[in-house]
């Protein structure tokens, strides 16, 4: 049998695909208008546009032609480039889910997702847990369904969707993980918080003006494509978009700059790998980041091993008195102040130290939940339990504790863990690029982060999603590919960064 | 034969067009994130996404699928209530005409569209027509080519074109409706401009914010809801959306505050109607506007018969200077002013005078181009040698000549002469409505434009497109429905108030 058949099956699918690809970049517009733009009262219609759409690209993805192109490239394996056969097994794969899961299913989550996302805004503003509850219930209840249809036999439902967002996770590599963490993170944590020496807060008023002209340069200086991009306000920052529009939103509060400052940093870092991902693969099944996870470990390690550097934060604080005016101490000093620990509830505000905490204790609880051994109606207090057990004290109101991220009202269960996966993956980065890198401290000093974008555009951001996380990770970093990755090098960087800092 | 399968296929026939109306309501979306929000270089990636969507829109409107429900239905013709009659009339038609053209086309002209538009928008801002030319080429060729699958045998191309926009309008009683038009039309403008009394200009620097606050301030007072909906500033004003999400733009020159409120008004007379669309038609094949003409009866009346009469002129007077302090002119002054007939060559700013003729020329134009009497290359020429013929002189430079305009790049042919089919309605619906209406003078001078609102959302706007635009203008003026409709109260109306105006 020659390439011919097979050739010819790839060139159908892989423009399937293309097209296929092209109607869901439509869906991240539609998502950004979502929280951005869109009138208030267009949520139910948006919600209809939104489940009909599902449908039709759920639609595409389990098409019995789309089977028969499989059947024929995999009747021959090698019979395609490695470039092509990476594109084959990811349709490979959205094609195996969309058979599994019925249509029906995917439309109403859509649907019901959409719905409930402006429901759990409402109720975060209100502190109105029982107002979100029904909704929150219906969610878990068509995930775990969809979990159902997805797991092979004998995989736990949770597993199922963790695979969703990052292939080849599971729930016991991550529980292994997170138990390796969390003693050193808490360890860590109660001797900066007990230092003598403890960095200083930044006091004063910082205009909106100032701060979005200072996330703009930060964003520019980080390398964010503007003529593929925008920046604009949203209640939660988030980057949506691939190939030639990747769009990015932040926050201001007028007395924390960081707040703007590092979200945006965060998310220049999910857009800038997204907007690296190579031209020729832009609307097609790889044009997109490797994994949530792998997305994750380029916002950190901007946001934290790069922006929250000594030498960074150095040219960020001439930049600050340049914008507003002398501030009350000097650059080290600020370099201290922007690693503070603060005692906070808030995920999305937490330091270094301490995020992983924050992630571990959802993992738990929507482990538990999608396994039915918690249910929505004790979610609050298993919440504030496990805050106590945790943190040391309880959450004074659920916009605090579990309302506070939208995650779980659009459906996102298995997503929060890649969240320290990327953590994880930015440590192992970090470790290589600076061994890679003997001049970055002078660089970062000079606000010149380039030669470290350079180097992670090269070795990650450029393949999309031809490789495997772990594989991907492993090629980057020049090392062995290992099942879950080796906490050690984050923890590392972070016990020496935090004793520096608190003189431990 | 029962009307139970009838029903079972109507049902079903609903379901699907419900869902292909919930796709296409994203469309709407992304043509004004396009105009408003999107970054520069996204263009070629978003024609991609646009012409995929196309594509299934295309076919789902072609499907067998539908072809039999229609059947089943068309068996049987008196089995359905009007309303769901009225439903399978417009998918019926959407039906033919999606199998009478290959979904390659269809899908082809999306994408072909979505980049000129570009091209236009980039040869206008340098006045560089031969950069726009082979766009155009292509555009025509692609249109002609559409026109040639949907024409009936011995039907003009161009017919077949204007029915997508105008059912029922032909572009032989268009050339009548003209031909009335036009004598009269030159008559009055040339006494106005001719009078010895000639309304002043309006002098001034108006901001931005001012204008823009006043903008806000029309639109609320005429109707419109801004929970669903919102104002942007956009090059070209538009509406856009349906239902529960319909936005409008507009854009602001400081030296002319008339050019951002009217075409302020003007937009919210689209958008009001369909945000009057009964909820129950929402997503729905009847659920937008009757038809282009109909729409633009709307706009029409809101920007001029109301928003530009005496009444409430006066109103507007005194908003404005409360706002941007006292203006040189009275009241009575001031009307005269929002009514001055200028030597212009922009059609969004012409006055209701020259307005008609300005389209008049177009329809000759893209008439011609359609029929492949005239070629692109020569489009220019003739177009300034129209101009000439018309108002006595020539465009000094393409970008107040042919390349003023966006519809021709986007594919908009047969459009045009549904502007003057909306002001000849608009000319019908305003004598009904005045007649009904004795105190409406007294209501607009207090800025109160209520009752002529709900006499045009009950009458007309709630409807939707139940009703063919014919059916629909005579039912709301109670009179009998005509093939062409009648010039004669438009003409009445402008001779009247133009009279009034310069003292003929």
């Amino acid at each position: 049998m020659s390439a011919g058949p097979v050739q010819a099956a790839y060139e159908a699918l892989i423009a399937h695909a293309r097209q296929t690809q092209a109607l869901a970049s439509a869906a991240g517009v539609l998502g950004w208008d979502q929280e951005t733009m869109m009138p208030r009262d267009a949520a139910p219609q948006r919600a209809a546009a939104l489940a009909a759409r599902e449908a039709v690209i759920h639609a595409r993805h389990a098409s019995a032609e789309v089977g028969g192109w499989l059947a024929t490239i995999e009747a021959q394996p090698d019979a395609l480039g490695p470039e092509a056969a990476a594109q084959a097994r990811l349709v490979a794969r959205a094609h195996a889910r969309a058979v599994r899961v019925p249509a029906r299913l995917a439309s109403e989550l859509a649907r019901v997702t959409s719905l409930a996302q402006g429901h759990w805004a409402a109720a975060r503003a209100a502190d109105d847990v029982p107002a979100f509850l029904p909704w929150l219930e219906q969610v878990i209840a068509l995930r775990r369904e969809e979990a159902g249809h997805l797991a092979r036999p004998g995989q736990e439902a949770y597993d199922a969707l963790l695979e969703l967002y990052e292939p080849g996770a599971t729930a016991e590599g991550l529980e292994a993980m997170f138990a390796a963490l969390r003693p050193r993170l808490v360890a860590l944590r109660d001797r900066a918080l007990g230092a003598d020496r403890q960095p200083a807060r930044l006091v004063g008023n910082f205009g909106t003006e100032g701060q979005m002209r200072l996330a703009r340069l930060i964003a520019g200086t980080f390398g964010y494509d503007w003529s593929r991009g925008r920046l604009d306000l949203a209640v939660h920052p988030f980057s949506s978009g691939s190939g030639a529009d990747v769009r990015i939103t932040t926050r201001v509060d007028e007395a924390d700059p960081f707040n703007c400052l590092y979200s945006t940093l965060h998310e220049v870092g999910h857009a800038t790998y997204e907007q690296a991902v190579a031209p020729h693969l832009a609307l097609t099944p790889a044009g997109q980041g490797a994994s949530m996870g792998v997305h994750e470990s380029q916002s950190r390690l901007y946001e934290n091993q790069l922006g929250r550097s000594a030498a960074f934060s150095g040219w960020l604080h001439g930049r600050m008195e340049a914008e507003f005016g002398p501030l009350d101490m000097d650059a080290e000093a600020f370099f201290g102040t922007v690693n503070r620990l603060e005692e906070g509830f808030i995920r999305t505000e937490a330091d270094e130290v301490q995020y992983n905490l924050h992630v571990a204790l959802r993992f738990g609880l929507e482990r538990d939940l999608i396994a039915g051994r918690l249910a929505p109606a004790d979610l609050e207090e298993a919440w504030n339990a496990a805050f106590q057990r945790d943190f040391g004290r309880r959450p004074p109101r659920p916009a605090l504790g579990m309302l506070q991220d939208v995650h779980w009202s659009v459906g996102l269960f298995g997503y929060f863990p890649t969240y320290t996966l990327g953590n994880v993956y930015a440590g192992l980065l970090h470790r290589a690029l600076r061994a890679d890198l003997p001049d970055l401290d002078a660089d970062l000093s000079r606000g010149v982060p380039g030669p470290a974008l350079d180097w992670l555009r090269t070795r990650l951001q450029c393949h999309g999603s031809l490789l495997e996380p772990a594989a991907l990770i492993a090629q980057a970093t020049g090392t062995e590919e290992t099942g879950t990755p080796d906490p050690g090098p984050l923890l590392a960087y972070l016990e020496a960064k935090f004793a520096a800092i608190y003189g431990l």
